[in-house]
């Protein structure tokens, strides 16, 4: 008896506590949104890249050989387009990588399904909306709402964290 | 007998082993701090837009219209204040992400409590610190000599978690 | 013997839990590469202070007193190696945190050991040949080919998060 019990506990602790994180639905939506918007932050590396290409204008000598037939040092320089994607790419790390990070605690903290998918839901569609208003150059406060609403949902977390674990 | 044995198990491994790990007090205090340090490096983006309103410097033609009646192209420029703020920021995804990745792992590893909390300590210390004095402008080496010892600890942390688990 | 066993319940679920995530094999070759690659993103920042002492060349006035005997505007400037290096540790920001996230994810839903290996080994080689290649300045497309390797990694591994875990 004893032995069996032991093995029970065995499987649902050590390889089984992998997926037992897993296994949370709060954590398995926490996995789903951060890999949506890693995903999405990423897009913006090659979409920098088909800029860069489509105008002719590179940040390192040895790549203007991509379009020239030799390097090229005046397609070195900068372009408004590329720098708006770059910019756009910089700010998705400035707050996506707080999500994510946040979020993992926050899910760890046990927070209701409905609260939680609420927070990442709303984060989301937040950094999406606010993609869609850098890139095409929407007219403001569209860009400037969806940034704030994607920095009030990693607040809210954190508070979350901090009110349920704080240990100084 | 069995039966309740059963039944504790479950409750202390399966939706319980969320809050599992938030019962460790090593992963409480880190989780206490990389919350604390992931708000203070999003306080860098509201900073930063702050900047930009009081000195009318926008980096987007459209964001101009916060200011002024009709998008402004002399608006479009760089202020050395706002640029300070954008490179402490900058800083700080530098090294509060690696701080955050290689902290979990470490506090994964199980360290003594008053060992994981003086690394905490530090690094939270030193990385506002750091802002105070990149914000202020303060004479070297106060930034330099927060720089390096908020690199110590995640180096330090890294040391740790590759000489208990390195599997290559 | 109840007894008994709820103290090994205890012990193998509760501080033993932290160190159980550990034990896994696919968690320690995770945590072995992820400080490996943030050690290695780390490293740019010094590489980046030796080339602005070697160039003297300074972002802020206060620095320059490094090798100025008073702060001297001149060396507030750009150097194209410098900007080179921190170039790459930028494109390190944008390509290993997503990797250490995801893949975190993508180790917690108990993948082979040596399918995660290959993940990890072929993106931890990328990013060190990607290093190599930006700051010695290779001929392309060497820069190109390793930085398409190291987005290729966490997309896959994305992927499989995506369908092991998706709720949305």
């Amino acid at each position: 008896m004893p032995r069996l019990l032991m093995s029970e506990i065995h499987s649902s602790c050590d390889p089984a506590e992998m997926a037992g994180l897993m296994e949370d639905e709060v954590f398995k939506a926490f996995s789903t949104y951060a890999a949506i918007v890693i995903l999405k932050m990423m897009l913006m590396g090659p979409m920098t890249g088909f800029y860069r290409h489509a105008r002719g204008v590179f940040a390192n000598l040895e790549d203007t050989k991509f379009v020239s037939s030799e390097a090229d040092k005046k397609l070195v320089r900068t372009d408004p387009d590329v720098e708006r994607v770059r910019r756009c790419h910089l700010n998705d790390l400035e707050n996506i990588v707080p999500f994510v990070a946040v979020g993992l605690l926050y899910a760890l903290t046990g927070p209701e399904l409905s609260s939680a998918l609420l927070h990442f839901r709303l984060f989301a569609g937040s950094r999406i909306l606010h993609t869609v208003a850098y890139v095409g150059a929407l007219p403001q406060p569209s860009r400037g709402l969806s940034w704030i609403l994607g920095m009030l949902v990693p607040f809210s977390m954190a508070y979350r964290v901090l009110s349920t674990v704080l240990l100084l």
